[in-house]
Parts: C-alpha cells; sequence; structure tokens
C-alpha cells in the first residue's frame, strides 16, 4: 500500500507551507498543473521537492477554475476535455523532464476526479486522453465497491489503473465517500487510523450501515495541511513501515 | 531561405480562420502556448494542421495575459520567467507527441520577443530557460545588424540560433524596426515584395536613413490574416520556389 | 415587442465586428461583463455605442469562463453565485454611469441562462441577487408554456421579470427550445420570419409536436452575426415598425 | 494621522486569515478589487467587514495580473488603463452599494502604485481614470519630499489627492523608499515606531543620508500579516489615541 497525496497548490504570491512537511512521509506526489493551482513557478520547485525526496510523480489535471481551485463541475465535451488533460500532463512531463525526472502517472483532481467516477462518459473521456497520451501513464482512480466498469474500459483502451482509497472519509456501502455536507463523513484520527490499518491489512472499510465492505486499493489518499492531519499521515506512514 | 508565420492564436469561441490559408505557403509554424492565444482545443488543432502540411513545428511562449496578446511588456525576474517559458515549451512538445510530431524550435511572442531583444537581462533569461531545456532547441531571434551579443550569449549556453527578418517593415539602421506608430514603418505590397527578395538574393535590407544593411537571416516572419498578406506571402513563395 | 441582442462579446486583440451593425435595429443590448467576454476596454467601447444608438442597456453576466465563452455549465453554491453576479452587474452600472447612462436590466448568459431556467435553486439564486442588488433591476427569462414557479418567486422578492422568446429556434410543447444538435432545431430564415410574426401578433409559437403555445414574450432575442441573422434582424425590424 | 491597509487579499480557496485582526486598529482599507486579488465572494465579505468595523472603503485596483499579485509591471496604454481602473472601481462601489455602503477613495496596487509615482504617463492616466469616473473620488499616492507635480496635474483635473506615508521602510533623500533589495531597507520594530511618531508627530522622517525631509502625509500604510507587523500596528494604533 502506498500513500499518496496532493501538491503543488500554491499559486503566485499565495503559498501553501505543508508541501516539504508531506514529502518524508508518502510514495506519491499528484502535482498541481496550472489550472486549479501552481503556476510554472510552483511547478518548478514542486518538482525539485519531488525528486530531493525520491517520491513517485504523479500530473493532478483539473477543470480550468482557479477561483474554485477546480472544486466545480464544468460539464465540457470530449473535444475540450481531452486536450485540456494532455496539456496539463504535458507541462508536468515537459518540466519534470528539465529536472530529469519521469512522470510516472496522472491522478484528476477536485471536480473533474468525481464527475470520473460519477458519470461514465467523464471516465471515458479521461482514459481516452491518457490512452491517447504519447506516453503510457497509470490512471489513479477510485477504487468502488465494484469497478468492473472502469477496468472493463481501461483495459479496452489499454490503460493501467491505480485504485485508491481514504482514510478519514466514512463510505458508503457501494464504496462512495459519504458527502462532506452529511454528520460523520469525516473520520476522527482514531477512527480514520483504525480504517487506515483495516485498508492496509484486510482490503476492507466498515460502511455507514455498519457493513463491510472489500476496497482493492494500491495506495491511501492522505493530507498535511493540518497538525491533525500530518500527525495521522506520520502515523499511517509508521504502521505501514513497521508491517 | 524559410518562411515562418504566428499561427494557433485562436481562443475559445474567438477563432481565427488563416492558419489553413497559411499552412501551404511556409516552413516553420510557430504555435501560441495559451498565454497569449491559443487553449489546448485549439493547441490540438493547430498541431494537426503543422502535421498535415508537414510544417517544422515552434513554441511560440509569451508573457502570460490573453486579455493584452502577449503585446504588452512585464517585468518578471528570471526565477519567473524561466519555469514560464518552460511550461510553454512543454506544452507544446508533449501535445506534439501525441501527435508523433517532434517540437522543432522556440520563437518567443510579442512583448517578450521585444523585451528579449531590447534588454540584455531578459534575452539572458529566454536563453537560459531554451539551455536549460530537457530537450536542445534552437531560438528563433531577430537579425540585427549587430547579433555579436546575442551569438556570443547563446554560445555560451549551448543554444542554436536561427535569425529571421521581416519583408514588409521598414528597418532602422541599427536593424531594428521602425516602430509601427511612425509614418512609413509598415511597407506597401510591393516594397514588401523588394525587400524580401533583397533579404533572400543579397542578405540585406535598404534602412530609413537610405543605407544599405546586412541582414543575415534564415528565414522571414510572414503574416496571412488580411487578403493582401496572404497575396504578398504567395508571391514570396513563388519567387523562393523559382530560384 | 421589443428586440434584444448579445453585445460587447470582444475580447482583447479579438474583435467581433458585428456590434454597429445590430445596434440601429434592437432596442436592448445585452453586454458581456468580462466574464464570458468583454474587456474593460470593450465593454467602455460597447457603452458609448448603446449611449450613441439611444438603446436599452442590459448587464449580461456569465459563469467565470472565457476560453468556454460561459457555455459551460458550472456548478456553484449560492455564496458564490450571488457575488458573482453582483461583480458583473456592478462593472456595467458603474462603466455606464462614467458615460452618463444608467443601467436598465440583467439578462444571464449562455450556461448560467441556460442553468437558470431548468434548475430551480440556479433561479432562486438569480433572482435574490437581483434582489440584493442595491438598484431595482428587471431581470429578463425565457417564455416558457408555463412561466409560474419564476412568476410567483420573483414577485415574492419584489424583481420585475421580462420575458424573451426566439425567431429562429424551434419550440418544444412546453416551450423550452429544441436542442441544436436536432434536426430541424433552427429555422430558416422563412420560418423564422413567420415564427417572429406569430410572436409578435398573436403571442404564440407552433411548437415541434406541431400544436400551438402561447407564449408571453416582451422581447424577441436576435443575432446579427451573419449576414442571414442580420438580413432577419431588419426584416423583423421592418415588420415591428410597419405595424 | 489616518491608517491605511490592504485587505480583501485572499482568492478561492487561497484565504489570507488577517482582515478581521487588523480591521479594529485601521481607519482606511484598500480592498482588492479582482486584479491581483479578491474574487467576488471575497469582495463581499471584506466589504461586510468594513461595514462591520465602521472603516472607510477604498478601491484597490492594479494590474491584471493574479499570478503575480498585481507587482509585475505591465506597460499598458491609456485606452486600456483608464477603463480597466474604471471596472475596478465599479465592481468595489457597486458591490458596496449593496451593503448599503459608499466607496471613499482609490489607492492604485502594487506595480500600478510604484509605476504611477515613476512615470508621469502613468500617474496622467490614473488621473484621468479617476477624474472621468462618475462619482468624486480622492486618490491615495505616496507622500514625497516634493510632490508639486502631483498636486498640480490633480488640480487640473479636480481630483483631490490623499498623501501617505510609510512607518516601516527607509526613504531616500526625495522621499521615494529605499528599494527592498538593499540593506536596511525595512525597518524594525523600534525605528519603524520611531518614524511613525515622527512623521504623526513633525510631519517629518530622516532619509538614508542622516538629513531630515518633511512629508506631508494624511495617512500612514500598515501591515497586519505577520505577528510582528500586528504588533507595530496596535502600538502605532495606541500612540494616535492617546495623543
Amino acid at each position: 500500500m502506498k500513500l499518496n497525496a496532493d501538491l503543488g497548490e500554491s499559486f503566485g504570491r499565495w503559498q501553501s507551507t505543508t508541501d516539504a512537511d508531506v514529502m518524508p512521509y508518502i510514495d506519491q506526489a499528484n502535482v498541481a498543473c496550472g489550472y486549479h493551482a501552481g503556476d510554472p513557478k510552483v511547478l518548478a520547485h514542486t518538482i525539485g521537492l519531488v525528486k530531493q525526496y525520491g517520491v513517485s510523480l504523479g500530473a493532478h489535471p483539473s477543470y480550468p477554475d482557479l477561483q474554485g481551485f477546480g472544486r466545480r463541475s464544468m460539464r465540457m465535451p470530449a473535444d475540450e476535455l481531452i486536450p485540456l488533460i494532455h496539456a496539463q500532463i504535458a507541462i508536468v512531463e515537459g518540466m519534470a523532464k528539465c529536472q530529469h525526472l519521469a512522470l510516472d502517472y496522472v491522478k484528476p483532481h477536485g471536480a473533474l476526479y468525481n464527475d470520473m467516477m460519477l458519470y461514465p462518459q467523464v471516465y471515458e473521456d479521461v482514459v481516452t486522453a491518457i490512452s491517447q497520451y504519447h506516453a503510457p501513464l497509470p490512471l489513479m482512480i477510485q477504487a468502488l465497491a465494484n469497478n468492473d466498469f472502469h477496468i472493463e474500459l481501461a483495459k479496452k483502451q489499454g490503460v493501467t489503473l491505480l485504485f485508491e482509497a481514504f482514510a478519514d472519509r466514512r463510505y458508503t456501502a457501494n464504496g462512495y465517500l459519504m458527502a462532506r455536507t452529511n454528520e460523520g463523513a469525516v473520520l476522527d484520527a482514531d477512527h480514520a487510523l483504525a480504517q487506515a490499518k483495516a485498508l492496509i491489512d484486510d482490503g476492507c472499510v466498515i460502511a455507514d450501515d455498519g457493513k463491510r465492505i472489500a476496497l482493492r486499493a494500491d495506495t491511501l489518499c492522505v493530507h498535511g495541511d493540518t497538525p491533525s492531519a500530518l500527525s495521522m499521515l506520520t502515523q499511517i506512514r509508521d504502521y505501514l513501515d513497521s508491517r
């Protein structure tokens, strides 16, 4: 089980200071490509950190929405979405090569990620974008109770999938995350650590209806933007390293 | 002598329709990278045209200024300008590879081009950006009466230069273009064709003071955005092909 | 019956040239506020035209999406959408006052307009934005077969409505427009003129199922961005003036 | 002597948290208009704070450069700069009116402010923008050793000036600020408080050459974005209140 985090989410003068804090504990960095965060200077700096810490590099493409931080769903057709994703992968890939670093995978960001998991058409457009990119890049998506649709379509297009799960979010019975607006949607530190351990050891979580669901996850999405998030991250890291 | 033109300068709904008209007559396409024009969808389409017509592909990076079309000078330090140029080259390079096309050279756009020719520091930053890019790419700059400074600095950094001249603009004695605001700064069709022939055959132009200046040019910058510009372009092309 | 058109939709170097052509024939100008088109310089120029032709001035607010020309639906909560609309109204109002012109009404643009007509929550947010604006401004919406919901909610918030209909688009039985992707969705010049006359004289259109539906319209939305659109516009204008 | 501070400089998810901390101690809030910072939601929130604390409201227009936070000089002609300033004033004015608040003055931001003080043409364009705005608004500029040029031009155009000085920056002999890159350009807390007192009591500062220069200041520019800046601000406030 790997740990992945969203990084490089500063923009211009607005600096997020947690990147260097998180780096020592993660395996995979999802790096903002400039459309929801991450201007070119930030991108160069973040890639430098990724290299310094020997972390795997992922492009984190988004809808084009700085003000909404890529969290507002935008309806766009394939002939807009596919080049939009290509452009963002290309920025990270080319700038990483300037630091002698290769791009390893792609994980869509925010509303694009959510839409990809909710709407088959968006998922298909994302997979097509990845399959048409000039270099083969795995696509990171959400582990659900049933990913058959996602696996089949990716296979047809020759795209490798990485599955991620979440330590600190409560799941519904089908493996989706409970909406943040619901009571109890975000787990406290103890429950999050327990859920992480269940995912790591048993490949499962307990959903909101009390039933156990199996989730095949390759990587856990973690955060480091608050002291408690960072503390949870280091505990999950310690647990993984001690096994 | 090659012919180069600025292309891919549509954005969203605002479509420039001249790209396909110009393509048959040029050798090199300077393709907008999204910062002064050219969103990802436009970029994908333009690269497709470049491929279809077998034209050489150049990245045309700019200051980040859609509203000003990259024509407003912006003062920015090297640690902002260099990644800004890298990001723009990377977009074109990566998206071109998706169409099995290689990027051939870089020509800065608009105010960035002018600043590069006017201010040694900006030129040095541009050359550094090119030299630090992961792939060796020639840099297209303006042929002046004396390019010793440009040649020496580029050599030191291992950057190959391409020199361009202008058919339809009157030159001052040092090889700069007369400002557009001056009377007679833009040549009519007959004078432009004559100047193109002088550049092609003799490597020189007649400056505004009536003196002949030698300009070592590898390529002529041409336009196709008006019927008369397109007509001039086809005449220059015919002249080149008939030699 | 008035005629309204979307204007001021240039941006930077990308100039739409039809504004001055359309002005003599319309009563109401829906002026882009800078978020889908219309930078401040364009806005100042467009307001000048509105004043010169003595046309009624409308603000035409949009989702913040230059690349998509405001035609891509964006999901945003009320606490983002309401200030977004206020900001756009405020720009037009303040800049119009600089030319001694008053703002007369508001018509949402593109995807925001469509979402307002499709989703009660978006409509409510738009009406709330208008009602909270410091000056009372009528809101232009689409005339449907049944606008009871719209009328009631606007009344509750003290907002006056203007209803618009379309000459050149085929209607479905409930008064919505047939999607452009459908065969026959856009009427040819003769049918469009006939539909305009039916709307003007009888307050009705013939829907795609052949049935007559009553549409209470205060204004017809017209275009002038093609020669045939401009010709249709002048014919409708002539018809109105000759009654 | 008033105290003024730059506020509302969040954008989207990037939240500056100091606004509410600073509000109790200042008299005038220079509110970002969306072009270097401050999206419409932020703007509505900031205006709410301005109203709550009974502070005077200023528009803080900028070059259009989110990534550079308005700190990169951009060369633009009067017919672009004037509507750009109008648009930004209009947003703040209109949105303030929605909260029953009036706009009190204008202070240009960042590079636009610096350019205004350095280049007579930029100053003239700014003054023209203010004079052409539909409501009379004082313009806040920097108090120099000699502001004769500024006063005369403003008078000719009927624009009232407000002069500001800086507590924590060392001055050169002509009343400009020493560049931040110079040793000793930023004063420590003790020297800043002393300089504030000299400005308040005697209308003067000691320049870097040791000579006393008279500065006619109506307001001191203060900051609150670090604990030490906030501490300095409260001390200056206390000193003013105790006189």
